[in-house]
């Protein structure tokens, strides 16, 4: 067979590459080699069968991730796996389904493994996170969408989520709304807190008051879309339009509108955000902001693939800029 | 330190096990150890500092799985994530999108690689998989809903579509609905199939006759839902209700209802498979039949264990019933 005669010599030859570089190859020992090297290399062994011990363990990225349950949280994990693959990284998932306990134990598990790279989003519901652990253990890592103080990581990549919720205002006042009630989950964190900036920049640019009534920061599931958008019927606040934090909370408030007989948009005019498989199904299709959910992890892999080979990151905080996907759920008023 | 001082020995002895064992364990040799074992010398490791070049390559379980994008995907994701963390094995993520070269060229990779057992769901759009591949490596795997003709693997767990879809089927005639519309994925996949013949039984053993017009097999997605319900509703053949085989085929079905103004289930009740976040999210809420996700992937996940650890399997085929969750979209006719 030829996996009993392919050599390391052979591996080099063929590959054009020094012997010290296969070795390092073999031990995985990436930083001063270039992907397509490494790619070359994998390709070689694989086709000729080489198998090295060592080489058993295959390159991995970790995804650190609270769930998949929102579809916008699978969206980001498929886009991972998705670049990963063209680098030929394995992805390892982990889920910290809310609790900074499993967050926390995960990042101890992935520091003590063999992982090149995490790419990281923390819990939303505490304010704690991993990123010293991970820089005192040098591991590399790319945060996405975090907390205004944690700008002091090796990467970060964020929707500009002013940019996105200033647009999505704005297209409601351009439509004549002006009492546009804003719903969205815990206010301290980063993401969160920049689309609201949007929102309120975007109706004082135009003149218009912010009424904390229409304000209400709540959860981030569907049935915190429906009580928060109960309560702001009850509370006789009058609003021609909602704009949610996410799609999911979106899918409450059109839920609430047809228990109460109110037509969308006729009545109420509805935007979401993320731009998920929801506001595609939901009925009218929903307007919903995009945020480039493919771009966001292309830029987070390569800024990653940087730090594992030891290239200088020149920019380490990289906005993407989100976009309004325009559908049926916004009427012109004026 | 702790890690320069805690030996091997001291390991067997806090575990209470034999230098053999935890040589065994070192190397990633777990035929004939318990779970439990496993665990205990995990966490002694963790808790100790004690570190191995070799026990830097964790126990992994990989998913292979089409895509994420339907929700009931990333469910059957979670899920093999939640289980595999009670079990201290790894979830690495590997997302065929359909293609079978890309499957192909991951279980490839798979068999090469330090990866303990696999979970595995085939594409749906085409006759083939790697089931031989990976009986000929002997590497452990498990394999959820697929073909009639695939019974030679080492395990197989599926959702008994029949009953699913007969107890959805009988709900509807349970209601008055005589004539019942039914709108599938491609047909030559045994758990449609299976599903079709859930639908055909209870028309049958109601004495109801199956009406091949009424009986469509399309694809997966919304909009194969969308152009389906249209042709249905042009053909004219008469029916008071539709059966969907996954919940994403139903959200199309609403959407043409909403656009021909026809209301849900005043005018017509729909009934969805998978009880997705999508069913809770449709206005009025869909009935849908729920496969019992978590029961399906503990089921797969301790049949994986039982290959890993060399231990019989009695039961190598099972079939988990699924329930039907009545929401709001069937109307009573009768």
């Amino acid at each position: 067979m030829a996996s009993s005669k392919y050599t390391v010599r052979d591996l080099a030859r063929d590959a054009g590459v020094s012997i010290a570089t296969v070795s390092r190859y073999i031990n995985q020992d990436y930083a001063s080699m270039s992907e397509s090297t490494r790619k070359k290399l994998d390709e070689l062994a694989e086709k000729n069968g080489y198998v090295n011990a060592k080489m058993k363990t295959p390159a991995n990225i970790a995804v650190v991730i609270p769930d998949i349950t929102d579809p916008f949280f699978a969206q980001i994990v498929e886009a991972v796996e998705k670049c990963s693959e063209t680098y030929n990284y394995n992805v390892q998932l982990c889920l910290s389904q809310e609790s900074f306990e499993r967050e926390k134990q995960y990042i101890k598990k992935l520091i003590q493994q063999n992982v090149q790279g995490i790419v990281y989003m923390s819990t939303v519901n505490e304010e704690k996170n991993c990123y010293d652990m991970l820089k005192d253990a040098g591991k590399p890592f790319v945060v996405l969408d975090s907390y205004l103080s944690e700008y002091n990581v090796p990467a970060l990549v964020f929707s500009n989520g002013v940019w996105g919720m200033y647009e999505a205002t704005k297209h409601l006042i351009e439509n004549g709304h002006t009492q546009i009630a804003y719903i969205s989950g815990l206010r301290f964190h980063m993401f969160e807190h920049y689309r609201y900036q949007g929102y309120v920049n975007a109706l004082l640019d135009s003149g218009l008051a912010v009424n904390p009534n229409l304000v209400k920061f709540v959860g981030f599931g569907m049935l915190d879309g429906v009580k928060c958008f109960r309560e702001l019927m009850e509370s006789k606040n009058k609003f021609t339009a909602v704009i949610c934090e996410n799609d999911v909370l979106a899918m409450g408030v059109y839920k609430v509108c047809a228990q109460m007989g109110l037509g969308i948009p006729e009545d109420l005019s509805i935007i979401g955000y993320n731009n998920t498989i929801l506001s595609e199904c939901a009925q009218p299709a929903m307007t919903s902001v995009d945020q480039h959910v493919d771009d966001m992890i292309q830029t987070a892999v390569d800024l990653l693939m940087k730090q594992i080979h030891n290239e200088p990151i020149t920019d380490k905080i990289i906005r993407i800029a989100p976009s309004l996907v325009k559908r049926d759920s916004v009427k012109k008023i004026n």
